[in-house]
């Protein structure tokens, strides 16, 4: 500790610009942040030398496992995450209905065994969330379902019943030439340093589809069609990434005309939604073994044991909330909340997505009761439940307390504020795995530029400087950015999250590195801190201007 | 070809040393070796562009599957290489039968689940070749068998019957940092042209057991045997190598003294050998997964439907042998020998380890005789078995024709030269997966130096060029070179061999690349032709003197 504390020093010395105080009657505000370094150490102390976090990230994936939204592992989890943070002493700890979400899943068995007049070998294979099982094991024939004109449907039709379908050709394989983990470099740190409106314009944006996507959407749909009428035993389909074993895999699919906006498609957790036909994603490697087998000319039979128990009793999903209470007469109805995604996927056991996030704000929350603080605003921690599937349950939080968005949720029109929306602060999200945060992205608040490279300076010894002007997106910070309040998400150094470990049976407690967690929980802790004791609220950007009701 | 023949001719005039004719009445000799290029451009435009190795590469994985010795799979992959080797036109293909070695194994069914009071999950997971099976799916909780002294024998004595045992801790999860896939690189390739008497000894030897070694040797020994008597569903353990849902594993193991020589092991193919106890290994993620449930004081169920069959009708091993008759009256009778081992283990599909040599094998042969070779001496193809036992094949070839070593088999102190032995020339390998051979291992016979670099001359373009005078080992070229007979191997590029396919259910067609396997088989053809066409038989290296009988 000492050597670091000598670092820091040094640090103040060329940071004039930057005041650090020690004293007991620390303040700070937006136009002269400080760092108040007793407290940090306190953190840093409590956080690296007593860390819990690796108990409950074993406890959270090994013991728990995975967590699709509505499961009876989901509403497990929720409820050791409230007894987590009542043991902590955490305050108001309660669970957040919303919904009603739809039916949980669960897979209660599942083995493929395939045979030709050769061979036998075991499948690693997976079924998609939500994808219908069988009473008992079922065979059947593997046939490649190719469909390149009209007539092929009349081939096919009446001949599908009983086979498992093939529906592409597998990928062309691919060596590992590259490191499957890494660590930010300077090269790419310094790039999200410098990101400018055209990157971040480059982040969100997409093409907008051309003829011959729209023609392959219109072929696609009319297949998934067909399948759902024909019924045969499985589709199959390869893992969506990687190779050795791998299987990146999320929830099974129902047929949705092109063009029909995301959240109007039909979802099979939705309680009046049509029976997909059970949807079954194998490892590359075998895939592709069956498609070769095939192209030789020879018959291969798969058994599949597919069974899974469906939870209809409890259609509500659940946030985790609780509080550490503000303590400023002034600002105590005031909050911060500190937030990640409890749900998962389930082949894995959501480690780095997002039991990582999960167990960092655990511990930051352990952390701040621990070091005593007292808030001058409310801290909370909120674990949602429904990012999955759409963000959801950390939207129905903002339209709980906050806002109510009119017109597209993507991009409101205009919003309804409600109690919450002058009482809160910000939000800050964990959700890019299990590695190092290395900054973090200002989600184009330029307001709030200042404070945050001031409270990272603490952090310049663990590489954690980098502050980006850009936009992240696709988790649980996007849907207060939505409604205009401060919502930010961490730079996190991206070790395996998306080569190997995000949405795969390969998101295990082996994907996580201690220290990279610790120092999270470290960080997030004082980001929240900060946040909270600040003479205000943290500023919100400008425009588009929401009209608010 | 223009651009190639062109930078040849560059070659050419660099290489004053060495002459390249083209002329009919082509020859060559030790002190004049030449190469050969009208047919090495031959070789190159079928090997290359009328290739029929990858189609060769997955009839042999996909189709046949793994070719555990003495299975059916290994017969089917006996009699589909000497199908293919009638189909080249090559003569006198037979099974050059030799053992007994003891019986078959194949695996007919397997499938494992695991159960907590909170959560089900399939594992990924295989047997060790010749586990017995059981008649029906087992099911049975899981203990971790910790033996620190005598006393814990006693406490876990009558306790083990119907349980599933761990007997280690699982490896501290490591990242992926380094890339998977690499080739040699200038500084990789330069170590090898430099190795000396020093690196090559580095690479034989082994440090001499200490007290501490032998000690864990006599405690593993002694759970072995106790195992043995109580008798649990299956002893668990990890896969030996890597992460990512891998399992790198290879034959069941029965408990031997320390120091019992490797060669008089009892092991479970040996039809007297005792019967071992069902041995699995798991994916490192589901196996550290259960013992960290352990840890947490859940009880695990598993439930594992193993079903194998034995195979002890034939108890013989079968090489596929075929040649190409030598055409010189005073030659024809003398032999040089390109081979590979076919048999693999039985969790992947034995693509690198070695359906990769093997078919660079088939196709060197296919291209020599396309080409319309009339060698000098006899080019023979060998595909062996029982090289994943300890070449045994290979050896039971030399032993047959040979030569027939006393002692120990691994130096034998003298040999009986067979009729074979002065009509030997040379034995050429393949079995380091399938990346392209960058150049050859002299074996330490600095005699053949010269003509190895001449005949290596028209593949520098593809990177082709280092000569390492070090030794390589552990596989069939080795039964050669111990009875004083030239046997090399080639140097290749290491692709994912050591770190992902050797002995794992990752070892599958995708780990395969084309074009270096395309390259492998001219260049073998190169070096088998030119090996046939020499004045003299291949030189052999002086000394460790064998007295011959």
């Amino acid at each position: 500790m000492n050597n670091f504390l000598l670092k820091i020093q040094l640090l103040f010395v060329f940071t004039a610009a930057v005041l650090f105080t020690a004293a007991p009657a620390w303040t700070q505000s937006i136009d002269e942040p400080t760092v108040n370094m007793d407290m940090v150490n306190t953190f840093i102390e409590e956080g690296i030398e007593r860390s819990q976090i690796m108990d409950m990230a074993s406890y959270l994936t090994d013991v728990i496992g995975p967590r699709l939204t509505n499961s009876p592992q989901m509403y497990r989890a929720n409820e050791w995450a409230a007894e987590m943070m009542e043991s902590f002493g955490l305050q108001n700890v309660y669970q957040h209905e919303w919904g009603p979400f739809g039916r949980g899943w669960e897979l209660t068995r599942f083995a493929m065994h395939a045979q030709s007049d050769q061979t036998y070998f075991p499948v690693i294979a997976y079924p998609k969330a939500w994808s219908p099982g069988y009473d008992e094991a079922v065979s059947g024939e593997v046939v490649f379902l190719e469909i390149t004109e009209e007539k092929d449907f009349d081939y096919w039709r009446g001949r599908l019943e009983g086979k498992f379908v093939m529906i592409a050709e597998p990928a062309e394989p691919q060596l590992h030439w590259d490191a499957i983990a890494r660590r930010h470099t300077d090269e790419s740190l310094l790039r999200l340093a410098n990101a400018t409106q055209r990157i971040a314009t480059g982040q969100q944006g997409g093409q907008s589809p051309n003829a011959a996507w729209i023609a392959r959407q219109q072929a696609a749909y009319e297949r998934a069609q067909f399948l759902m009428e024909e019924r045969p035993l499985a589709i199959l389909d390869e893992s969506y990434r990687g190779w050795s074993g791998q299987v990146a895999i999320s929830g099974a699919t129902l047929p949705a005309p092109p063009g029909t906006p995301w959240g109007e498609r039909p979802r099979p957790h939705q309680i009046d939604a049509p029976t997909p036909v059970p949807q079954v994603s194998l490892a590359r490697e075998h895939y592709g073994r069956i498609f070769r087998m095939l192209q030789h000319g020879k018959t291969v039979e798969l058994e599949m044991d597919l069974r899974v128990r469906f939870q209809e009793e409890n259609l509500m999903g659940w946030n985790t909330i609780g509080s550490i209470p503000g303590t400023d007469p002034d600002l105590k109805d005031e909050f911060v909340v500190i937030g990640a995604h409890l749900d998962s996927w389930h082949t894995g056991t959501g480690a780095t997505d997002n039991a990582a996030g999960s167990v960092v704000m655990l511990e930051a929350m352990r952390i701040l009761q621990e070091a005593g603080v007292a808030p001058r605003r409310t801290i909370k921690i909120a674990l949602w439940s429904g990012e999955e599937q759409g963000l959801i349950g950390s939207r129905e939080f903002v339209e709980t307390y906050l806002a109510r968005p009119e017109g597209n949720p993507a991009s409101p029109s205009s919003i309804t504020r409600l109690d919450g929306y002058d009482k809160f602060s910000a939000y800050f999200n964990v959700d890019n795995g299990a590695g190092q945060i290395r900054g973090i992205y200002l989600q184009q608040n330029d307001a709030v530029r200042n404070l945050f490279r001031t409270w990272l300076l603490p952090f310049a010894d663990w590489g954690t400087e980098t502050v980006s002007w850009a936009n992240t997106g696709s988790t649980d910070h996007v849907v207060f950015d939505r409604v205009g309040l401060p919502g930010f998400q961490f730079i996190q150094d991206p070790l395996e999250y998306f080569t190997l470990s995000h949405h795969s049976n390969m998101d295990t407690y082996e994907r996580l590195v201690p220290q990279d967690l610790m120092r999270n929980a470290v960080i997030v802790a004082t980001f929240a801190y900060h946040t909270a004791m600040l003479d205000e609220r943290l500023p919100r950007k400008p425009g588009p201007e929401l009209s608010a009701n």
